[in-house]
């Protein structure tokens, strides 16, 4: 219940499990609290997500998207229209029984999504083909009843976003599917430093009510994948069950094609086990709280805290998120410190320094230190700061390509998974049996069909018989 | 349930209720859907609260407050530490009682606000001085059962921002409860344009568990107050029942103070009902999602479109939130539009206003027309802005000084209270049975002990007794 206080971050080779929780705890991204399977976001891990949601919020907005807001509460009947969606979340939902002190008539599930909101929702707000398409998201929190907590990775409550849009053909609905797919992909590129793999998960790991989901696929540095973000393709299913139908050009009535998207704070897990090492937190800096961190050394001496605040405001002035730590705590404890923290560049500013005109530049990603002249500071650090966000991508890119292993038959199989951790294609027939068989033999899932289909060979790693597409396998988180 | 369809907004003369509601549902602001006692925000309204939001945020932020997100359970036990706090909030929250279809050991409330959540969690994080202030805030919803709901005004779910600050002195959360309740009061004037008064709420008005609580009074087209935020100072009572002890500067245990702030979306249900009129929405100029519609007429008419555009493209760039509306309808539905939307400036432009570089100019605060160059919409444009935002300001703040009155007996309070609706001034013993006997005997409620105080005599203005403070007294939303 009590903070756990992390002392010395664990090695990730030693316990990688181990090593996510003490970053989380020490780096104070998150508290525990009295609430069991909840956790607390903490300021430095809030800010993280607020410089994720205001950057994804203006791609969202720049493609024509609105937000919204729903209730948290769905009545038990709503969420039982469409059949398939309440069969996949009916066992997870936490129930509201009372409320005023007086039993509920109906009980009122805590939204562990919203679809059947926005469905009755569109269903009174569509009618014509003028009113199409509805382009709605909302930033919000939902409850899934969660056995096992990670921080960012599974708890009770986490915060996420839902798109959720409606339009008058199958084609446009697909369109859309795919478009905001792409979007995070490209945030997770250009803002996470983080490449994914684009597909299609198999017909078994479709979302609850889906036509086709689509997800995008990170590895982590241990070798497991995670799911990043999907993007569902609804087709006229839940227009169907709750009745959205709009007048076309012709007058005729016609039923719409939805979509929905999402993606949560696991996010920020997903950059702390793609970026970070041994010495904690390496936070990609276009969503860093903090970007630059001024540290003047032997600062009791004569003008060098005038020279740091002077330097700290420039940057500042600069659009750099800047920080400047003139606390009583030495410099190497500062050192450790901001490295810990994930800080991408340190800025060192002392007497010699200033007599030089210069300053000592620390990048995080690889330790490299830069003696740079003050007069170019303000130009040199934003160039840093995409030099390193590039160095990142290109890191994790190389580090992922060399944990992906290509087997063509279960012997193949049998050999990786028995000694490497990592993605694993293979050639695969298209049958679910085969899905469950490797699932249970090798204990590896099916992750996605990538767009990228390369072709490995004929047949199916497990049955042999004709192969159908190259599917992506690994253990998941 | 099905979506109510308001073809002509009530006269607020006839039906100022009726007014309000049909106001927010014809402007597009909110819904309602099958869950009862909640409302659904729809692009237009939550468009209104993002720039709330967004410019708040920013105030907070300059003031060295941090963003954090607690859970929004909250075990029973916990919310049962404090004992006043339980008992004024204990008759109307929601409770989950089962979760992952098991029956939970201790319910859960669903958060009706968060000061124990924030006071466990400052137990685990203060330990010294050191550690002190800590400012934090959170934007989220929270769970009322109430009875009735009213758009804005009243649901079982609202959102809003709930600041919780834990401090080394009484003095210093003392500053902290002021400092809040005066952002509150800048906020309200520079982007609502709304005068507010600012106060102390009586002994029977506090907050369930504060010590004090300070509010801002605002005061609506019908004469019904409405009070649009609270800052509560909390002294030790809460650090008391948590344990929030820090180490002083002499290696002394000492407990802390704290402060808690918040305010909602019912801003919005503040200024509509402060600036509307007959015709719909008037939205103040510095939060409206639109603060300038760009009509194109006769648009079918060569260069008409182009220049429309071309208008559209400047305004933006010149940092105005702007729209051109191009759509099939005629320019008189146009108009009638964007004025039931209360967008602040409407820009007509036709081929004639193009032979003579010149655009039409509409204000929907007061009606006015002007014919302006088009050589000068850059710079006129965001100065009539801020024009048309300080004399809706200074009509609001007019139209409350012509309906706040003085009664200095209980003959005077009947007059008023018989024939007027508005603020009424008197003086006030202190008593809480006089405050009672009034609210009884005239239908109107204190509102506060203003910061103002005015000397109207020396006698209680219900028991004749010596008077201690200057009162407002009014019906309240």
């Amino acid at each position: 219940m009590a903070e756990k206080t992390v002392k010395e971050i664990t090695s990730m080779d030693e316990d990688f499990t181990q090593w996510y929780t003490d970053i989380c705890l020490k780096a104070e991204l998150v508290d525990y609290s009295s609430v069991k399977g909840c956790m607390i976001i903490r300021p430095y891990g809030y800010a993280i997500w607020e410089n994720i949601q205001k950057n994804m919020d203006a791609m969202f907005k720049a493609t024509g998207h609105e937000n919204v807001y729903m209730p948290m509460f769905i009545p038990e009947s709503l969420l039982q229209k469409e059949k398939d969606h309440v069969e996949g979340f009916a066992p997870e939902v936490a129930l509201v029984t009372k409320g005023g002190q007086e039993p509920l008539a109906e009980p009122l599930v805590v939204r562990p999504t919203s679809e059947t909101l926005f469905c009755e929702h569109f269903s009174h707000i569509v009618q014509s083909w003028r009113d199409l398409p509805k382009l709605y998201n909302q930033w919000c929190s939902v409850v899934r009843w969660e056995k096992t907590t990670r921080p960012f990775l599974r708890s009770r409550e986490f915060l996420w976003q839902e798109g959720h849009t409606v339009h008058a053909t199958a084609e446009e609905a697909k369109e859309e599917t795919i478009r905001m797919l792409n979007i995070y992909t490209d945030f997770c590129k250009n803002y996470l430093a983080m490449p994914v793999i684009q597909g299609q998960k198999t017909e078994s790991d479709k979302f609850a009510g889906a036509e086709a989901t689509y997800a995008i696929e990170a590895l982590m540095h241990d070798g497991v994948a995670l799911q990043a973000g999907t993007s569902h393709y609804f087709g006229d299913g839940f227009p169907k069950a709750f009745n959205i139908q709009y007048t076309d050009k012709n007058n005729k009535l016609q039923y719409c094609y939805e979509t929905s998207w999402g993606v949560t704070t696991r996010l920020i897990g997903a950059f702390i086990m793609v970026h970070g090492d041994n010495n904690g937190l390496v936070i990609p800096p276009r969503i860093a709280p903090t970007q630059v961190v001024v540290i003047p050394v032997a600062m009791h001496k004569a003008g060098v805290l005038d020279k740091a605040g002077e330097i700290r405001d420039r940057l500042a002035a600069a659009g750099l998120r800047v920080k400047m730590d003139d606390s009583e705590q030495s410099p190497g404890w500062k050192f450790a410190e901001y490295e810990m923290k994930g800080v991408p560049v340190r800025l060192e500013i002392g007497p010699r320094d200033i007599e030089n005109n210069v300053c000592v530049i620390a990048r995080r990603d690889t330790g490299e230190k830069m003696t740079v002249s003050l007069d170019e500071i303000t130009s040199f650090l934003p160039q840093l700061l995409d030099t390193i966000h590039d160095d990142m991508y290109k890191r994790a890119e190389e580090r992922r390509d060399a944990m992906t292993y290509v087997a063509h038959n279960k012997e193949e199989l049998k050999e990786i998974t028995d000694s490497k951790q990592g993605f694993i294609k293979t050639m695969w027939c298209g049958d679910p049996e085969c899905e469950d068989a490797v699932r249970e033999e090798f204990g590896v899932r099916s992750r996605c069909i990538p767009f990228d289909q390369e072709n490995l060979g004929d047949k199916c790693v497990c049955c042999g018989k004709p192969a159908k597409y190259m599917l992506y396998w690994g253990k998941q988180y």
